[in-house]
């Protein structure tokens, strides 16, 4: 039998998502808490493997186990065993077979979360970004737009990533503010490493005038990292929900 | 020279608003960081003094100063001086002599918040109360409307309460629904101790479907706390605004 879990977790008390021998990740804590349940041992599949410090509302994962499981108990099982790590299990349910959390994924959406405020962030300490200085969210939006498509989007990819190349196709790029807040969502089948903070952190050039719109599409044409902007903080970045 | 300020914090970080000997305060931490920014003994006045776990996003205090201060750059030694403590000056602005942030203030806004899943809040930990069983927000709002306008609010005030009257005129209450999430605003010259989390925890009954509207008719006109419900978790609570 297959089960996937939606999951919900605050990055910043994780070396990201995947186990490692001397750190905290999520997998460790949510295999442990799946064996102790099962009482068996539990390997996860995940959708989208996030780096230390990004969190996740809506990471899925899959699991294997040979019995039939009352799935409503088990969320409630788990949310026990996991505490007092910042990790929920929002929902199980049966899947087929077939179903693969990361290679049948078709959509991820990644939200990115600013706090575009002279003061800095006290509620939302280690959940956004800080921009102290005024950011043309108007302006981000209309530049990003020039990356919808398919495209070589080496320009916003990290050294060390694994993808065998560097064409993606970004189906979303929506940049907006709500008070003191800007959030800019983006949806594709699937990202290179950092390609997400690094538009990000590019657009944060263009939203401060410190890069025109020409200034960004000429690093972006330059398929060269060098040319691209930093890589926006992890703090600031949520993975939202995949569709399959 | 009188100045106001706008602040934000952590209520969770704190043991309330006002100053102990024993305990961490707001109030501390924000005169300690006054007094060294402006080189004299300040004293604050509040407009509402937050309890332990009570957060702010638009608490008002004012202060008292022989000189003229600068107010962005006083705005940004502050944010600096207070660090760690989660706390932050997000606007200060000279007013008249006349102004006090207590006895000025007209109106006063709560908003509460409630994370309304089955499983834990994780990002918003310490930011809301949790209920995991379904709340019936609209049928919450509608019984809320009964205590709007001039009451005698005694079941919803708390032993301790120093005010000279239970009797108070309630402007607003609002319930609603955004996705997981439940939100209570209240808005009132002023409130009796504990009277927001009391009303909003004797609401959480009819939501939860254990009272009905008739139940919490009949506690409200008892005029008696013993009659009321529980009162909610400090955690879900928002001092938002102040109208002058």
């Amino acid at each position: 039998m297959r089960y996937k879990l939606l999951l919900e977790y605050d990055g910043s008390a994780f070396f990201g998502w995947q186990r490692q021998k001397e750190n905290i990740s999520v997998q460790e804590v949510l295999e442990n808490a799946l064996t102790v349940a099962l009482r068996h041992a539990v390997v996860l599949s995940v959708c989208g493997r996030t780096d230390t410090g990004v969190h996740a509302t809506g990471q899925v994962a899959h699991f294997d186990t040979p019995t039939e499981v009352d799935c409503f108990r088990l969320t409630g099982s788990l949310n026990a065993l996991v505490r007092p790590h910042p990790v929920a299990v929002k929902e199980i349910v049966p899947v087929a077979d077939t179903f693969d959390a990361r290679f049948s994924a078709r959509q991820r959406t990644y939200v990115y979360k600013i706090q575009n405020t002279v003061y800095p962030p006290v509620l939302r300490a280690g959940r956004v970004a800080h921009v102290p200085w005024l950011l043309d969210e108007k302006k981000m939006h209309k530049t990003g737009q020039m990356l919808l498509g398919k495209h070589d989007f080496s320009t916003f990819r990290a050294s060390g990533c694994q993808a065998k190349s560097p064409v993606k196709t970004l189906d979303e790029l929506c940049v907006w503010r709500e008070g003191e807040m800007v959030y800019v969502r983006v949806r594709a089948r699937s990202f290179l490493y950092h390609q997400v903070r690094n538009m990000v952190g590019t657009l944060m050039l263009v939203g401060s005038d410190a890069w025109s719109e020409a200034d960004f599409k000429r690093a972006f044409e330059a398929c060269d990292r060098t040319q691209g902007g930093p890589t926006a903080p992890a703090e600031g970045l949520y993975f939202t929900e995949v569709l399959y």
